[in-house]
């Protein structure tokens, strides 16, 4: 099995606003065992166009996955006509309606009627369970070809994907191994780290880098396929080693972790706390922080203060300040964050005072000037950040900065 | 000319990181004139595939839209499979070679010698100029069939379309118009919203009605197409006011506002204040407020109490409250609602409290226990909550919650 397409369901996919990302992730898990998606189709609810879509896949691939179009309502279509693409008759399943009626009791509610239409699968197909969701998936094969058909929303499908149809097509695909680690830097752009990186990872064969930038970082994807398990691992490895070395302490994350996965961990192992305030953010830093499971250990509070009375009554920055620096200035940073430091009582305090837009910009202080203050008993210090994008960008970016500096904060002491 | 489908062509596309958004943008366009977009396709850079995928589209629909692949590189398969694909020969223009001579002079360059392969169009095709690239496109007409072949760069793309192909399709796509709307409903089940709504849309002809469930929101997405402007708009808007009437005040937005939008557009429009204080959300309330340019205008203030010391410092919620009931009660959630109002002296302020998971959860409140609080200065009430999901799900449905306690709280006085 070499060669498989993609199928997304869904007329919300056709639109102008609605990306799908199912096929994004299932294209890298299926990379990395070696099959190759050739193809990718999105389809909107129209049975005769998705059965003509899925049986131009199945003779064109291998391996056709399917996601979307499994729900109850009238709209969700797969069911029926990925029957009719392989030629085979939809069987009602007595277990999967218990299955789900108990499910909906569990959530205190009645199962409606048309839920029952979730207990059709394709006949001689292995039903494959939803932990996650009403809808379970199926895979069918004949004549040497696959079809997997899996629910729509990511926290269905990939579980799904990843318990049931992954070790199958591993069997399938063969011997090749594919090993990936992703370096995240921050504070420096795209080409500042491709000139860094470029004369390493190009010296090396088997290895695909890839540099991407997200919303307020870059992203190195290291993959290297090997004929072993072993051999991928070390040279995916020598390879990471390699560009974290030469990229330094922008180097922030090595195994996958989050931003806020690495100041919590960090926080963690010292036993340390942290309280925030925030502006421009308006609580945006809190939430990434405590997005992470267990952060009440270090977490203890959050200020939002947006108005410019708040930062006065809830932090203490003195009204002097405000009259002769502004809201957003160095010295209202650093205010800011020994307010919250000192009310709260925590080890670590960081603050966050900018213009995030798309208003508020002088010729001073355009749009995207961002203060970003730090205290801790020991000191209390600020950098000035002129960020770019738009308003949504530019309090992402913020809310990066801030945790970096944070991070960089306690590296050095 | 009613049905289109869209091409997408290169192997960066089906990896796992590049979107192609010149497809959600192309089908925007095309349905504004009433040409609905039946399916996507992206292959990659395999000529075959690309010529079966290009038969199997124009058999399909009466529109096809390539994009990509039009480089001067010898993995640019473009011109030579789609002219296969339409069994065309492929002729060498000699004035397009001149003009792409002269451009690389005025770049101050001299021409590659490959960049003559972008000389070479279908016979009988009308060449599409391109001011913006070195690659012209092509539009083919056979059969009843029309074949548009378009640059990558969207920066290419888009002006191409627009001057050139717009409106030939507009005059050929005739006198339809479709209007489209969408009803977002907050605190109903995908089900429960389509057991109300499916008897309405089903009883149109012309409309299209689908159903999503986002995180923490159902919406209804109405298509209406008919053969005058007024007539889709009409149609649109009887379908969507029977709709939102039969769902009553579940619907929170008719016009595609988010949550955070209405909440903000009806306190601007009272010209009133609100405050928050978050213990499980994190600061994602907050955030989700502040979004919204120009909140400044009636967000004043939020606290982040994560720590229950920071309940009763910053808040003063009673700590017999929290030794009695617990920080997860409708007790406490009303105890912080009044505080942040009583210390921001704003008209309205919303709490929360609950615990989010993984860990923390009891037998008496399981994971995904939630209160909510308000507080005026008429009235403090408060709901519970139990809220299926992860932690990430949990937190993004009690701050929709939240919002939407807070509107229907406003709406009442």
């Amino acid at each position: 099995m070499r060669s498989a397409e993609i199928v997304a369901i869904g007329s919300e996919l056709l639109g102008a606003t609605r990306v799908d990302t199912n096929s994004l992730w299932l294209t890298e898990r299926l990379n990395d065992i070696g099959i190759e998606v050739m193809l990718k189709t999105v389809v909107g609810d129209d049975g005769e166009r998705l059965q003509e879509a899925l049986t131009d896949a199945l003779r064109r691939s291998d391996l056709v996955i399917t996601t979307g179009g499994l729900g109850p309502t009238e709209d969700d279509i797969t069911r029926k006509y990925s029957a009719a693409a392989v030629k085979g008759e939809l069987v009602y399943h007595d277990e999967i309606e218990t299955n789900l009626r108990e499910r909906f009791k569990a959530w205190g509610r009645e199962m409606p009627e048309i839920n029952k239409r979730q207990a059709f699968v394709i006949d001689g197909s292995t039903i494959l369970p939803n932990p996650n969701g009403s809808a379970v998936g199926m895979l069918y094969e004949n004549d040497g070809k696959m079809l997997v058909v899996l629910p729509g929303p990511p926290r269905e499908n990939q579980p799904m994907f990843l318990d049931h149809v992954y070790s199958i097509l591993k069997q399938r695909a063969g011997d090749f191994y594919t090993y990936r680690r992703i370096l995240k830097v921050s504070g420096m752009g795209e080409s500042a780290v491709d000139e860094i990186a470029a004369p390493i990872y190009s010296s090396y064969d088997g290895v695909q880098t890839s540099i991407l930038f997200n919303k307020s970082e870059v992203e190195l994807h290291i993959a290297a396929r090997a004929d072993s398990q072993n051999a991928a691992l070390t040279l995916t490895n020598d390879v990471a080693g390699k560009l974290a070395a030469a990229l330094g302490d922008a180097v922030f994350s090595t195994n996958g972790e989050t931003m806020e996965q690495v100041v919590g961990r960090m926080l963690t192992e010292r036993g340390e706390t942290l309280s925030l305030a925030e502006s421009c953010t308006g609580g945006l830093v809190a939430r990434r922080i405590t997005e992470v499971a267990g952060s009440s250990r270090y977490f203890v509070e959050g200020a939002v203060t947006y108005a410019n009375e708040a930062k006065v009554r809830s932090l203490g920055v003195d009204p002097e300040i405000l009259a002769n620096y502004g809201a957003v200035s160095a010295e209202c940073a650093e205010a800011m964050a020994r307010g919250i430091r000192e009310r709260s009582g925590t080890d670590h305090a960081i603050s966050v005072t900018g213009i995030a837009g798309p208003d508020g910009g002088t010729a001073e202080k355009p749009v995207g000037t961002v203060f970003i203050g730090y205290s801790s008993a020991a000191v209390t210090r600020s950098i000035k950040l002129t960020l770019p994008g738009d308003r949504y960008l530019i309090r992402w970016r913020t809310s990066q900065a801030a945790m970096d500096y944070l991070r960089r904060q306690m590296s050095r002491s």
